[in-house]
């Protein structure tokens, strides 16, 4: 079988509202982020499958015929995607040589790879190709690398086997799927997720599939028809923090203090439905400087709450404080305790000022780039 | 008729937690600052009576014969003190020549010691006196030193015509009063406050009457009984501001965000609860690091819901960063928008530490005090 070769992309993921609270059952709001994950496809001739991870400096070839040995341990019933084929999880651990305890990225990323590769050409004609995968995101920042990697692999496979078309028409540039089309994408990137987090939420594929905004309650995923491009400044204080020990730090205050921290709760709650209706709003009537104004009112006070529920970091502060001086709001995003944050720009706001703000930024040691929220999901 | 002579003081006030949430029906908890207003009474035999407030520059004697005139002007009915003589009020103004407009502090100072003089000795054998004031309080700042000062008056008024006993035995150095007489001083404290402030909210007077710590709620004050002695740092940030502003601002905030901003007032009324629980336990058993780890997290969260609300200002986040380089936790006191803060210090908290603070505090260009909460009450 003789693929065609593509070029996907697929978005990271923020949360712009609701990090924590969604954990006690309240709303957040998950935005696709303009930093990309690029795949590209190409078919080979020599009986090879390679996979090229520049990012994770991994790059890693197999006959076809080893992979081939490997298909005896497929499931039959490998359409019923809702829940991971554990046997040939296991089966593919001993193949790379990783029995035991947590994997690494580049183990992860291979696995995922090999499940997913596996699961899609495993029962027919197996084609001979080159992956090769690189990324704008940071690994490990909680900007939803691995799930961009996830829908990248699955998109670019599916078109390959044919269970999806390829969107593309010869005119045009990019090219996107249809509903039922990127349900399926995002089925099998879960799939990629869950090798690789185990327990993953699904907003992270789901926003890289989709793009655009999702909310996110009690488990249930919710894509939002439409919202407008907001520019940003994405920073990465690459402060290490567990997200699992700051989601018990919250757990262990809301326990403590629980007629202080439920209503700071409900007030998060109300904080992400405010931010959808205004961004709804500003979809479907002119957006004014009034939008903007209300955009960084929310986002100054989630990062007060924030702090309130014990996920801020001197180095968030420090975030805030810098952008501040220069009239920009500033949140954490994700998990909080140092990571990541994102600091809204105004329409007006110039370049000079961009451009100050993050040499100011890059001398605080953070790394820092200039993209936008709620722009397209998965794309050929 | 002669005086005997005497010297009272009376504490000023400081917000520890609830200000503007008061405003929304929440419960607020005033208590005392041992930052203290003292007034000296003298007898004098040459037929004068003289006023002497160093701290307002204000120096002023009157014949009492023309004192005596204004009696004339005296209600018949003033042991009713629900209300201010409208009428003597207006008389006075006339007298120290000030009928129209606002009144300066030094204007508003004399037209109370006149009017408490006046209501006390007028239908009697009117004394000739000095009363002298000074007071560690700023004056304007929000630290009740307007109320600590018509405590002053109105205590050593009420002794001297034996209304009240001195309460001082010969071999005490200080004495107080019991709740009878308290409550007599507090009532004639309020008609001072009110020709000072117009609407006072009775909170000054009576934190300046009662000392310890009061429990405002929906107009109600209850005095609590006992509240352990707190060491703090009190900064004057000398930002000035109008607490009309800011509580208009509070109220558009609440007006404009209702869902994000009521959850917020809630939380901050049940810090106030938790701090009162907390100090309350703190005289009945052993006080350890634990109650003092949860004031300081409560002045933490509702300085950030006080940034939330809209009344935080960029010098308060600088005391608050100040503090914290130092491991002290701040929030502001009163209404906000500048004005003043107060830092919590633990029994341990060493010298160094404190002054090294306050060194770096006033290099910000604030006044700074150590002090304490929670002392007594007006004092003989």
């Amino acid at each position: 079988m003789e693929v065609r070769d593509c070029l996907v992309s697929a978005p990271g993921k923020a949360i712009l509202h609701g990090e924590h609270a969604v954990v006690h059952g309240k709303v957040a709001l998950a935005v696709s982020l303009n930093l990309r994950t690029y795949l590209q496809l190409k078919a080979r001739s020599d009986g090879k499958v390679c996979i090229n991870l520049p990012n994770i400096d991994t790059f890693v070839c197999w006959e076809l015929s080893e992979l081939k040995q490997l298909t005896s341990f497929l499931s039959d019933k490998k359409e019923e995607m809702q829940r991971l084929d554990a046997e040939l999880v296991k089966r593919l651990r001993e193949f790379i040589g990783v029995t035991n305890g947590n994997l690494d990225s580049s183990a992860s990323a291979i696995l995922a790879f090999l499940y997913i590769y596996l699961s899609l050409f495993g029962s027919g004609d197996m084609p001979s190709l080159t992956v090769s995968v690189w990324s704008e995101l940071p690994t490990g920042a909680g900007l939803g690398s691995s799930a961009a990697y996830s829908v990248c692999l699955a998109a670019a496979f599916l078109c390959a086997t044919g269970n999806i078309p390829t969107p593309l028409k010869e005119w045009e540039q990019t090219g996107r799927w249809c509903q039922e089309d990127l349900e399926l994408i995002n089925s099998w990137a879960f799939q990629g997720e869950k090798i690789i987090h185990g327990n993953p939420s699904g907003v992270d594929n789901a926003v890289g599939t989709w793009g655009g905004m999702l909310r996110f309650l009690a488990g249930k995923i919710i894509p939002l028809s439409r919202v407008p491009l907001l520019r940003i400044l994405l920073t990465n204080t690459k402060v290490p923090r567990s997200t699992k020990v700051l989601v018990a730090r919250v757990k262990d205050k809301i326990n403590k203090l629980p007629s202080i921290m439920i209503p700071v709760l409900d007030s998060v709650d109300a904080i992400s439905c405010t931010c959808e209706k205004v961004l709804t709003e500003m979809t479907c009537e002119p957006i004014t400087g009034d939008h903007y104004n209300i955009l960084e009112e929310l986002i100054d006070i989630n990062q007060h709450h924030l702090n309130v529920i014990g996920v801020g970091h001197p180095s968030l502060d420090t975030l805030c404080q810098v952008t501040a001086a220069r009239g920009l709001h500033s949140k954490l995003t994700g998990a909080g305790g140092g990571g990541c944050g994102i600091t809204l720009l105004r329409p007006e706001t110039d370049s000079t000022t961009v451009q100050g703000t993050m040499k100011d930024l890059r001398d605080c040691g953070y790394d820092c780039w200039e993209t936008s929220i709620g722009g397209p999901g998965d794309s050929v």
